[in-house]
């Protein structure tokens, strides 16, 4: 009954099998290896994007802001979600990329922009002339993180206005793979058809042992990139076992299988909400992520019985009122079990 | 015949063990599991230091950057060797965590800091007042960057300085295992016996895939040091395939038997290039790394039969006169062998 | 007619003159000179603070970024006002100073910090742990950004709470002269009397070329803002031009003669503006600014008679119906006349 | 007797009158005024550059820190001589404006880069790839910082090195105009006919309170440079008070006058020195300052008659041999005396 994070379960055996195989002989460090180079043109491929600079780093807030510094000048606004990964869980650390960029917050129900609140704020910032920070990047992402999902229709809206002030656009995709599974479209279809510029296309969450990918659609910033990895010193030296995770994620449609046993768990876990007395269930979950506001007594069964998942506030007391609600967050990853959920579940229902 | 690094070698069959048991069941992410508290409390206790700040890394150069910038204020002046890592091969990596502190270059022979060019560029630092940068830490490699040892009276004679300064010291221990075995000394008499307040401590360059200990024996800045670390990117969410790795790499001296391995290798490459016709030994090589000066035809014969190892520059010709020197680099990693040293010697003696 | 901002008129003729004399024979440069140990013992005599660090600065911007950074982690937040010049009006000056602190903004009304919502912002912070950036400095504004007043018992509210989360206070005082003389108050009493632990103390707005005073109320950091100052390429070399001009204003009580007659213009005008058909005036306008929503018409016939003053937004067109109410903004300087508020009112009238 | 800096004398008649008129009525705010179009316009024509950007500065500091940070992205190199202004009395001020970029030192003699050496040190950080910095512009001083002076072809030389290399150049002209009298050449001459692409033009030495413009030749970054300063905090709001100093300095050839009378008077002092028993003057001065060792006895009835200049180092003691030598600077301003420099020769006499 482990729905902390997705951060939680084992790598998949596909992972772990080509990390032993990296472990074979003497290769050349910091990339200029075989698994490399079948990571990038893996991932190209899967993006349907030959030209596209693809570059690997070892995790989804290095891949952010390496993007985001890349997109954004330090004098720069970026346009995010008032709850994006990059404002709440990131210590600043597109701050320290970016030289100290500004993330101007956007409301929107259900953890997704408002197209309208995104647009007045651009009109505002941009009415301040050499007296405010000027107009960067905007970044979304899906699936969000309260579990929702932007549409393909949802994201062209945002990325149409961002693009009509000549702004240019970010995807958060550390759960890029719940999203594009919960969407049954492909990964171009959600990132640069789309009118996505550059993508964190994360494998962390999904049964990789620590690998994303930065992905530009135009590859004129590629050698920016690298130099800005190498300088946030992440540039692993023995870079094969990063790029051996992604090239195992990227074959044989290895990420989308995973995310969709995840989603398949989370489906039945919202269903099973859903029928709990007393339950609320936040917003239209459609991934591997549901908040949900549950009775008191149901959490106290739960965890009693050795559940874990986060609480809000972290420090939320299970003492009082049985029927008082608690809000919580669970997350299912690939290697959650049907009898994993329908346990949580009968905890809940006591 | 792989000596352009020990980067390029596989990790030690212990740790991959380690990795492979890290990979099962559920853990808490982002640090909060029994494989991260073991450990730090095996690098403690193999540094008799059980207070210490004891924080993992995947990187030497985070672990370097992380460090540095919590001994340096960012107007603060690093005082390094001038061909420390810090400076030649971290793409500004200090700057960047540090908020642009200004490594000061410090000449010395065979990769070591001179005491008295130390203290002289300390005394003229500190004469500038707040025009110029003020005085911060010193940063020291052992084993050095061209393969030299400090012994651990000229640890003692530097950071004897830097302390009447009032200054903290810093230990580049990318190699720290090598120079360990090469003094045959304990991990506490070369650091806080001898005055270093804190060490980048690597594995990964010792038959780790990717993770480094950095320790502060004063453990007052352990929260900044996780607040930086999170910042820059390096707070790994499944954080323990890093502790894993360390957590193997400290028991049963396993770091000590790696380090002894390379560093016999490279005593029998040593050996043999001193009695190659033509060839230069650079200073006296101490570790698993020599620099040396070569015939171009000994380079000739040796990299068309598949010899790796780096010359300098990096674009040196094979063409021209066959005695003229080229210098370059060899590594050894614990993983190569006796017969790989001679075949090696065998393609340069012709 | 000129009430675009109080930095388009002269400077006060008491300040010119100690100008001219500080260009009487030679001083040493940096501020060693009697002109900067003048003014630093008059702004502590001002302020009752005879320990305070006290450090002139050219623009209060300057004054602003140097304080914040001093009082906030690169990895904090910095709790303002949405609409604070911090956030609006200073193209990231606090990010670059401070290596990339985050401005959380808080809401309330008037312009003026609404303690719950500061309470549930540090509380938010605070709950994020090492994913988030952390609980730094708490700034306000007096006068505030719309030129409302927070009364000595809000600004209490305001530092009590932050103190009670360990969190230091910044006053943001580019008028606060104005500010004082609307409270009819000492500068001990609006400060540090208030919990007030540093303050940007105006000039340039008030009568002076350019100058403010960075207060540090406990002088601790006293050596940290000069080097800050001097990082920032704030450290004058002519240094006695900057304290001539505040040694004059805070000698013999200029500072509020000053700000008593920018006040009393305001007050005039705002008189004006209440009887005038169809205006709207903001909130409860205190010191020399006034925020106002007047009819097209109004607007017309004002600017063709060459009044200056801000439209919001800056590009508002002057063509269309005239009882439309447009928004803008009036500041009135120490050299602003009755008649010249007389005058444009009359053209307001039509 | 004042010999300590050219910081130290008064602002010229004419810069003060030209301070007073500015402070007749009403003007818009940060540079939106006639006085600066005027500057502005003044400078490139004395420049004989019609589209080149030109931005006002307070400090020479801020001027070259604001154009360095312009030339150099975060991760390069910034090459300059060993003792430039720029490394040893700016407190890291371009590492804090362009984010972090490394000042990599160049020797050569009397303060002037050697060119073989900035070549070596270009081709030492080429040759590192992404582990290293990159190489950014190339940045010399005239006059140097110890009084020597770049003929037009020792400036050609290093730019056109720069220039094959495709990197930009900077001329920190804290003393443009002394040099350029000592040259006796045109400023374009002495910039961008001499292949100079960005100039830190000084004002504030020579005559002005505190005043100096950055120049870019190519105009295409001027709006960065806007930001820059603004986010620097460098934006004065009373900007005419700035560029009304800069307009009468440009004005009638004023900056070549106040030039020319501290460069002669500098002539005289080393003229005299060059009679004075066992001093020892350094490098060939060429404009207003000169580097000279004195007998110790020769800097006490110096001092003790109330001459102020610099010893090196600054706590050298006067106690001791009186025939030991002790290093010292010597600047002259334009209002500096012939009858002072024959005074403070008296006095070193005896």
């Amino acid at each position: 009954m482990m729905f902390a994070s997705d951060n939680m379960g084992p790598a998949a055996p596909e992972i772990m099998e080509a990390v032993m195989r990296a472990n074979q002989g003497h290769h050349m460090p910091y990339g200029a290896d075989a698994f490399t180079d079948g990571a990038v043109q893996g991932v190209r491929d899967l993006f349907e994007a030959p030209q596209a600079a693809v570059h690997l780093i070892s995790t989804g807030t290095a891949a952010n802001a390496v993007a985001l510094a890349t997109l954004a000048n330090p004098w720069d606004a970026i346009f995010v979600h008032r709850i994006a990964h990059a404002e709440e869980d990131e210590c600043g650390a597109p701050e320290l990329f970016s030289g100290g960029a500004k993330l101007t917050l956007i409301d929107g129900p259900d953890g997704k922009m408002d197209p309208a609140a995104l647009r007045a704020a651009i009109l505002l910032t941009a009415d301040r002339g050499v007296r405010g920070v000027q107009c960067g990047p905007v970044s979304i992402t899906n699936i969000t993180e309260v579990g929702t999902l932007y549409s393909l229709e949802e994201i062209r809206a945002i990325t149409d206005l961002a693009h009509s002030f000549g702004l240019k656009t970010h995807l958060d995709g550390a759960r890029f793979a719940n999203a594009c599974a919960a969407l049954n479209c492909t990964p171009a279809e959600m990132s640069w058809k789309a009118g996505i510029d550059a993508v964190s296309f994360g494998g962390t969450k999904n049964g990789c042992i620590g690998v994303e990918a930065i992905i530009f659609f135009d590859p004129a910033k590629s050698w920016e990139i690298e130099l800005r990895r190498k300088r946030g010193a992440h540039l692993a030296s023995k870079f094969r076992f990063l790029s051996a995770q992604m090239q195992a994620y990227v074959t044989d449609g290895l990420w989308l299988r995973l995310a969709e046993a995840a989603n398949a768990r989370c489906a039945e876990l919202v269903a099973g909400l859903r029928d709990l007395p007393g339950a609320v269930i936040e917003a239209e979950p459609a991934g591997n992520m549901v908040f949900a506001h549950l009775p008191r007594a149901a959490h106290r069964r739960a965890m009693a019985a050795g559940a874990k998942y986060y609480l809000f506030p972290a420090d939320s007391s299970l003492d009082g009122p049985d029927d008082a609600l608690i809000r919580c967050r669970f997350v299912t990853d690939w290697s959650c079990t049907p009898q994993s959920v329908q346990d949580l579940l009968a905890h809940f229902r006591g």
